[in-house]
């Protein structure tokens, strides 16, 4: 009965907004029906990653979760690839990696740490987050630090095999933590014990997953679109708007579900989600976006700008110092929202 | 009666300073009669501060022995700020920074460490600690890599920006550590149980506390003075002079209170006094100094120099490395230490 | 009797690669009769550390690995000095440095994860190392960062002092590591109960180590001579075979010791010989080094080059990330030598 006026909620938001985007000219009425699907949307998304995580762990409902959002992002790449316009899949590759370390991780860390006390979730999942983050810095870093009096061709090799380098640690990570050491890797928080039984089945929740998911990024799209209109007007510049506005419009779906399991206390989720996400775009979204450039006969480097690096830089060294000992509390979200803002204002001005 | 002699003591060697510094020319005399109250007056701090802590808490104690001392450091910035000098603000709020975690925490582990193996102080603290200096080092960082092609105004803006964003994270770490999760980041040795009580009341001590400030204040100025005169004639740089003599001496108090508590095994408030003064003054003072600027119509940017950069970098990184376990020893006193004199000799030879 | 055949085994395959080097012009031959010597003294030195391990503790048979094992690095180094060629020397200790960090230690990590689902080693030796590498990344870091714009004069002096601040650091290391807080930093894990007794004492242990890394490193030297003519012919740069080459090659004694105590479950001698050897290097060594250069007239500066700093401060950070908790497994080693895997592209287009 619930449900049913909840889907019927959602039916009706995501109708209105396709409305709206294609025969309202109004830029406010276009922004407020999106905006009001994506947050049912992702009130539906967030349901079924926990019945997910309900069933096969939090870590595999925090995983579900980031591909599909990532998916979404790829593909958008992958478009912009085509059309040969590099730095602004860069830009928007640095603006999903610290617009998930810092103002996803950060929200969920103040929005839970405003509730409990403190959070916790397993401590060595949080260092290999925090290894496995560095060696995405190292990764962008090198080729920037090498790329300087190399040919074009030798970048582009230097590009492929770093690439072939990220995306075999990236494989071999899953190997590592969904089967020789996926135990290891579990959740210690067992404080679900009181829980009701979901009402949805695992397979069920997934497919509700792909589909809003599907539907979040679709609405994204056309958030992003009116969002870059008015940013336009304002005169703000395309790096800005590419890393951060439609970093933080585009990842909606993350954003939502990590605050949505960070109230419910299960932080561990909140941090797969958002760490997570990221180490998938800078260890595999982005180093296969490399490999399919070179498929489409348009190819990218991996060489990022010292702006963009500092960025990526900053924000892994931060949230690894606050996640590394698997505790959290309000005051750690704060620290990684004032330095999001930071390098918002730096972006802005550059 | 014990009391009596020290506080006659204390009385003797500051008027035969201020005579010193007044009417005897000779720069040995001036050196030796300051130097000599400056210690009486230490020692009367460092018992101040122990009894504050008694009463109220090790990071209390150490927390009100560090706002005391930096209040006399901020006093002389804004002087320096309304005569336009910039550089020597900046050199000094280094040399601040690094003085307080190479030479104040380094002497203390190394003091400390001497009588007993190991000290512990509370690792969540250390943590914490470890984030906001993080966090520090990143908004000196960050302006500088994006300062670099920005016209003057915008860096302005940036600037009080950053400033803003630091005050307000330093205000919310007060409320964090004094407020809502203060128990938890109190420390966990309870070795005071055979103490003797103090022989203050929690509000003599601070009055003491405060009014020992002040003179150190005053005398650490007189020092200062004679030390610069020497220096000049030495031919030592500007920068050299600002970031490391003046830094040394004008932070006898945080020295001497400091080292004091290590060798009482209260490693705690050392790293507090030491650890914290640094924080207050790269996340609070020196921000407000910014501010301040814009007051006096000749507004400082936050934009330090390489050099600057490069030291305040290095001195944290190994200060976090060592104190974020809350366990310390000897050794990492040197470490401290050794990191201390290679930063000297660079900034003796730029 | 088994032993007999190991020596007899050991004497054959020496004398044959002694032979190929001197009367067989082919470098095929050349190559595997020394691979082969140096393949059967490695096993002999990891049985010869593996006793000393057995008498004096994991610490100790590591520590005299990495210094049998270094002692001979500094000798080739003195002959390099003296005729000058010192950007060699320096690409040879970069090489030392991360071929340790990386190369021996992720093969020793992965080696024994693949056995043993998780290793331990004492948590407290992995922070001070953590500490000690830091130390020596700032050592070489600083120098860079200030030598611009310094007199050649000037930066010989401040090589100088860095050095004797390095050396000295690393004396007070070895008298806390091996005096003071020797316990503390004892190996925690104690599966050794059911192990046979060694068949070497102590004293035949040591001067079999003596003997069989001197073998090696005459063997090492032969095979880089054949390797060099190699990679000559296929044009790879000086840089690429000083640093990685050579110090693949030229480090067969640790690689082989390294992982042979892995795969024993003596994960706390792997890293005593991995990063105690790295630490040796940059600490004593390497400075060592410089002040040698000045005995014979051809003062040697502590200035590396940025790709070699980028090199040694990429591979500390990923290896004191992951190193730092005492815990390893698989992945740690597959992240490790990822790294490496990046850094040898790097060196090889530049």
């Amino acid at each position: 009965m619930k449900n049913k006026f909840f889907f019927g909620f959602i039916a009706i938001t995501t109708i209105a907004s396709a409305i709206a985007h294609y025969w309202i000219p109004s830029i406010g009425v276009k922004f407020a029906m999106t905006s009001l699907a994506i947050i049912a949307l992702a009130a539906l998304l967030g349901k079924a990653t926990e019945t997910v995580a309900h069933y096969a762990g939090d870590r595999i409902g925090g995983f579900l979760n980031a591909t599909f959002g990532n998916a979404a992002e790829l593909i958008i790449a992958i478009f912009l690839i085509k059309r040969g316009m590099f730095d602004i899949v860069k830009a928007s590759i640095t603006g999903s990696i610290i617009g998930n370390l810092l103002l996803v991780l950060g929200l969920s860390l103040l929005a839970g740490g405003l509730k409990y006390k403190q959070q916790t979730f397993n401590p060595l999942l949080a260092r290999q987050n925090a290894s496995m983050m560095l060696l995405g810095v190292i990764a962008l870093f090198v080729p920037a630090a090498f790329s300087n009096g190399l040919e074009v061709k030798q970048i582009h090799t230097f590009s492929l095999i770093v690439s072939a380098s990220l995306i075999l640690a990236y494989l071999l990570w899953l190997v590592f933590s969904m089967i020789t050491h996926k135990e290891e890797l579990e959740n210690t928080d067992d404080e679900e014990d009181c829980e009701q039984p979901p009402s949805w089945s695992m397979r069920t929740a997934i497919i509700i997953m792909i589909v809003a998911t599907t539907l979040v990024a679709v609405e994204s799209e056309w958030l992003v679109q009116s969002v870059e209109k008015v940013a336009h007007k304002l005169g703000w510049s395309d790096l800005f708007i590419g890393a951060f506005v439609i970093a933080i419009v585009g990842n909606a779906a993350e954003h939502s579900a990590a605050i949505f399991m960070a109230l419910k206390n299960k932080i561990g989720t909140s941090v797969e989600i958002a760490v997570g996400s990221s180490l998938q775009i800078a260890l595999f979204v982005g180093p296969l976006i490399v490999f399919i450039s070179y498929l489409f006969g348009t190819p990218m480097d991996i060489v990022f700008t010292t702006h963009e690096l500092v960025a990526i830089g900053v924000g892994t060294f931060i949230a690894v110092s606050i996640s590394s000992d698997g505790q959290t509390n309000w005051f750690e979200g704060i620290l990684l929202l004032v330095v999001y803002m930071i390098l918002g204002a730096g972006f802005y001005f550059v």
